[in-house]
């Protein structure tokens, strides 16, 4: 049966899809682009390589950090503010052993500030939840999309009108096992750093991460916490930090949708939720195939 | 001739002074108090051996992390609001080698949100500048201490009544040695430096620390900016959110005074300017020895 590649390649995984129809029948999953080199061509053959052999795929569709500078083949950037249509029209497309490929584009805007931003692989995310779920292309929403480097998209009638990408989670790792303030880190009980995390949401009340950083340092010498405790207040203290910022920053949705990793969101939703802020979560993998899907042409 | 040993027995470094009179007629220095363990003794004699030649010591007074809970012998902390003579008072004395040895408190001080906070060794500079400058003495006057855990000081009087520590050190070495914002780190721009240590103040009055690292990365990426530009950039914005954040916890002084490294001390005296705040510099060394004699009883 013919069938197509779809597949996100992002800087820490390759996930490829096999889809026959509007079904996905198989996967794979190979290694991230960071780190690759010049061998993101063998790295894509040897993923692939088992379901060749019935044939060759109708064509391949990815998105991510392929299209990086440093990825397989470098994609352009759609400007903001942009929709689903402006953002499929400007991938870059070429063959590979014969088949058809396209990578992507990734999303650029510039903030008031004057300062660039950028997205590869999250706004196929965020075109795919409109797909999921088209009510989501109507007013303005807020996505965000948590990780080590989380975007929050404004979306107006269905374009990304702008975007910020806030680096917490590598700031997070890093206070975490770096520095001199999150002590041995091995953290183990979950209802210290449950405690640790709402005191972190409460602190970022004020809106000042600087100067709430050495607490929790403190709060273990001079008031009994534990590291448990430390690495939920530091949690909590960046997550509501961020929050308040980017709240200031893009303004409100009358809705905010959150795509990623359960648990993490998880956190983000209870951050909303001490700020007064209702929002839901989305599957990220539904989202990321819907988009890649619409992206084909299939279902626009 | 009699003499006696002062000091300052930092995490880094041990500083020794031998005291003749009022006058510092030698200089020994030594291992810092971070990682020698059970060897603070031990390194503290190595340090004076050549001293001892001639005759014990009359005493030994330090100040800094020698008190800390890993370091010598454990001092206690005086608890803000603290004038010198109150702090004096609770020193930790003892003998050592039949020499009576005095360990300097630190000071302890509880933020209007309820977190503590800790200071070892700022507070003989801090006392010190009021023992060089008699004026710091009167009126509201805020001190700051850059380092790798900035200390911010509201002297009300004399008396310490708040101060603040903000890691901005250890924050700014993470993201440049560490992150994926920093780039390779080699800067050896200046003027590329300084240009962005003007964006980073420029960006930090938005007050908006976490949706401003990313631009790090995107102005190379997006705006042709060199990895020099980016170390000031990130720079000038820890720098300039820090000043806003102690500016709106600890509120304003008549006067700012920076005591520290001359180079460190020149980007603080230039943040506080782009915030339209005048500031002024006084030599370390100087505080620091004129805190330890007059905590020896001999200038107060």
């Amino acid at each position: 049966m013919t069938y197509r590649v779809i597949g996100d390649w992002g800087t820490t995984r390759l996930r490829l899809f096999r889809v026959e129809g509007d079904v996905v029948v198989a996967r794979a999953h190979g290694p991230g682009i960071g780190g690759i080199g010049d061998g993101a061509e063998a790295a894509f053959a040897a993923t692939v390589e088992s379901w060749l052999v019935g044939g060759a795929p109708q064509s391949v569709t990815l998105c991510g950090m392929a299209g990086a500078r440093d990825g397989w083949v470098e994609a352009p950037y759609g400007e903001c503010p942009a929709d689903a249509q402006a953002w499929r029209s400007v991938a870059r497309r070429f063959d590979w052993e014969k088949v058809p490929v396209t990578i992507l584009a990734g999303l650029a805007c510039r903030h008031d500030d004057g300062m660039p931003d950028v997205m590869r692989g999250e706004e196929t995310q965020i075109f795919g939840a409109c797909q999921v779920e088209p009510a989501l292309a109507q007013g303005r929403r807020l996505i965000a999309l948590p990780g080590t480097h989380n975007k929050w998209a404004l979306l107006d009638d269905g374009r990304v009108v702008a975007f910020r990408t806030v680096p917490t989670g590598e700031l997070f790792a890093l206070l975490k096992d770096r520095s001199t303030l999150g002590g041995a880190a091995d953290a183990t009980d979950p209802a210290e750093e449950a405690a640790g995390f709402v005191d972190g949401l409460d602190q970022a009340g004020e809106g000042r991460l600087l100067t709430s950083l050495f607490a929790a340092r403190t709060m273990r010498l001079r008031s009994g916490r534990s590291v448990s405790w430390t690495m939920g207040y530091l949690s909590g203290l960046l997550i509501g930090c961020e929050i308040g910022e980017v709240r200031a920053s893009l303004g409100e949705g009358q809705d905010i949708v959150l795509i990623g990793e359960p648990r993490l969101s998880a956190r983000y939703q209870q951050a909303l939720d001490w700020q007064g802020l209702q929002s839901r979560t989305m599957d990220g993998e539904a989202c990321v195939l819907a988009g890649l899907l619409m992206a084909e042409g299939r279902k626009i």
